[in-house]
């Protein structure tokens, strides 16, 4: 039996989350064929040194020529220009998708250059690693993951049901939101989240009274669980920040907001204060384990990744 | 061959750090007999089914009798309590320290009770993991990690060397450090990550526009890392910003300064800048995986972990 759920597939974009879905589509078969486009000449070599498709095309407008499932996995703020490139070679019927960590941006970019007789459906996939490249990507990223659909409406149902299904075959769970909530969430879920992890370790690196080489030895006190996320692709994360600035500037005010109040707190000595808010937060821990979006082992396992060197 | 260093090692706080401590001394052997104790009768209770020691007191007045050398390993708040209860029963030469997060006040609090003919010198392993008490301890858990001590100005040379020899014994490195000095390191490496980390999950949980689910369901894309060091004890926390308030508050504005430049940047739409940061902050991650401190998986080697399952 066969699993293809797509004659041909473009991939436009190679890096983390491109070259994951194309692992995924070979490890699973899904495709009569891969097309993987990308701008950078190096990466598009890289990736048909790790074999990641079937043809490899510099031009994003020939890739897309006949394919029946378009996936864009760029940098969010180069939406509107892949969009106008391989606008005119799409396929009458085809899927146009993306994996944009903003949405209404990303629609605003890519829908006006959309023909009528494709169905564009914005997506976004929840999952990733600080890692960035072709290199980075591995067959299995999404599985137990959510990935959001914000489908615009109008929607041809049939052609959501097989980008649906695309997504199941890759092992995700399917949401469906509204562009400007997934926009609000992702902005507290993940785009403040990266701008504090990046902010404290500048801080960090700033210090004159406390040297870079103490902050890098002592780091297991904390420190470095900020590290990772701070070391996400710079480019993919300036243009989040850019593309979602409403909703980001909402969460940063009630951050330091939140953060004033602790401060005062500290400041003043009012124990109490900071022992309801610390014992509160526990709680949120054991949910997201419960739920299955973290492992359940103390450190993230890694005394017991050190001892097996 | 014996390794026994001394002859007898009381234990007073057997949490995550003193059972961790309590493991390692029986698995090498560093001890003749273990005596444990701790305030609270149940988790004595749980030390003695663990058999973490040798025998088991309430009393830490009980306990230091005899003992050759003293952990104390108690939320760093209750040191003045502790150092009071256990003063005028300790041997003569005998060695006392502990493994309290903030230095100054941990000597403020424990000196003017230490007898002039025992060894007080206060340490601090930077090693732990978001699970508290007696089970959460293991063995190993502070090797290849810092130990830093803090000794006082003519603090016996021989003393120091075995208290050194301790720590290395249990797979410590050892660096020495002025206690002032210690607490800005540990503000900036430990409690203000642990405070924006219980920051950033209080504000998320406060939100009206985003539900609680929402924020479990997606938070793999970044706010989970935040979360477990949020889920760390609350009292140890509770007391450690209450007494490092000086250094703790100076970091808090230096972080606060740079977070209300990012805004600012967000807001303006000035991508160089958000850029530069974010390349920048790349390079400390690198630096700590170089240095050994961290696990060189991206994310943390979580998705090697769910696919044993």
């Amino acid at each position: 039996m066969s699993n293809v759920l797509f004659d041909r597939i473009a991939l436009i974009g190679i890096g983390l989350i491109g070259s994951s879905i194309a692992r995924d589509i070979k490890k699973h078969g899904l495709a009569g064929e891969v097309v993987i486009s990308s701008r950078s000449a190096d990466t598009l070599k890289r990736a048909q040194e790790l074999e990641l498709g079937d043809r490899y095309v510099s031009s994003a407008a020939d890739a897309v020529k006949g394919a029946d499932l378009v996936v864009v996995s760029v940098p969010v703020g180069a939406s509107a220009a892949v969009a106008a490139e391989i606008a005119g070679s799409l396929k009458q019927g085809a899927i146009v998708t993306d994996v944009g960590s903003t949405k209404a941006s990303v629609i605003a970019q890519m829908q006006p250059h959309m023909p009528d007789y494709v169905h564009f459906i914005p997506g976004h996939p929840i999952a990733g690693t600080e890692r960035s490249g072709p290199d980075a990507g591995f067959s299995g990223l999404f599985s137990g993951r959510w990935c959001i659909l914000t489908p615009l409406e109008g929607t041809d149902p049939a052609a959501l049901q097989a980008l649906k299904d695309f997504w199941m075959a890759l092992g995700s769970k399917i949401d469906e939101m509204d562009p400007l909530h997934h926009d609000k969430v992702l902005a507290i879920v993940s785009h403040l989240p990266q701008i504090i992890a990046y902010n404290i370790v500048g801080t960090a690196d700033d210090l004159e009274t406390v040297t870079e080489s103490e902050v890098i030895k002592y780091s297991a006190s904390g420190f470095r669980d900020f590290t990772r996320l701070a070391a996400s692709d710079p480019t993919m994360w300036r243009d989040v920040c850019l593309h979602n600035k409403d909703a980001i500037l909402e969460m940063l005010a009630r951050f330091s907001e939140d953060l004033a109040y602790l401060q005062r707190a500290i400041r003043w000595g009012e124990g109490d204060k900071l022992f309801e808010l610390f014992t509160r937060t526990r709680a949120i821990r054991r949910l997201i384990i419960e739920a299955g979006q973290d492992v359940d082992t103390p450190d993230f396992g890694r005394h017991l990744r050190d001892e097996k060197k």
